[in-house]
């Protein structure tokens, strides 16, 4: 199950790729159902707060109109701390993502903000699918260089 | 002159509490010129990542088309780990906050993700006009119960 949703995470971020932006994708989901699914999209927005998860839980926000208690935020890369942040804000209930993030993730690799620091914890899964979203971001960023 | 923005962060508050939302304000100010000022419109918008640093930072990017270097950001309330995120991801300068958040202030209250976690780091500094930050939230509190 998670790792289909993060196949479609997947999906997402090669999106990106496509449109030259840094390649993360986010898909959140309720009961099975997919809420909201998005991808970076800093670049074309000139806007660094339009990251692919709070593009995903706006758009879930707007959808279901409240919080977003019981749902799992899927991403290919480790939330930051805004990303991170806006979930524990919105009540998401779990995070998965791919690709652990040494320099911004504030998940457990940089920071865990997640767990027990609020009035809302999140359950947290890393490393699904890791190696395919890591490929994504090395590729992209191999041909920027 | 922080004590002359916060007093503006203080009218959109108050504009905040106008409308029935928790009161707190935000300005963005860079060489001396306003950016943007915004209040907190969570519940007009239905939308929990509707705090007024997350609108104030959008709008600034909206109208400098980029990153908020040599910025600061005034603020009633210690910002929240989306808001500090936020303000780490534009390359904000500097926070100047009003009350302290010891629920959620992720400026030193509950967490300090400011200060050498990442790759920016922001100067902070807590308690300008704290205590009309604080009676205002307090009023608003006390009336709702």
């Amino acid at each position: 199950m998670d790792e289909r949703f993060m196949r479609m995470a997947l999906e997402e971020a090669q999106r990106a790729y496509d449109l030259d932006e840094v390649p993360v994708g986010a898909v959140l989901v309720k009961g099975g159902k997919v809420l909201s699914r998005s991808h970076n999209l800093c670049e074309a927005a000139s806007d660094p707060t339009a990251h692919a998860e709070m593009l995903a839980i706006k758009e879930a926000i707007r959808k279901t109109g409240g919080l977003l208690l019981g749902s799992t935020l899927y991403v290919t890369l480790e939330p930051c701390a805004m990303c991170a942040g806006a979930a524990l804000n919105t009540r998401i209930s779990r995070i998965v993502f791919g690709a652990f993030d040494i320099r911004g993730g504030c998940c457990g690799s940089v920071a865990d903000i997640t767990d027990g620091w609020f009035n809302h914890s999140i359950e947290v899964m890393g490393g699904i699918l890791e190696h395919e979203s890591k490929a994504l971001l090395s590729r992209f960023f191999a041909n920027k260089r």
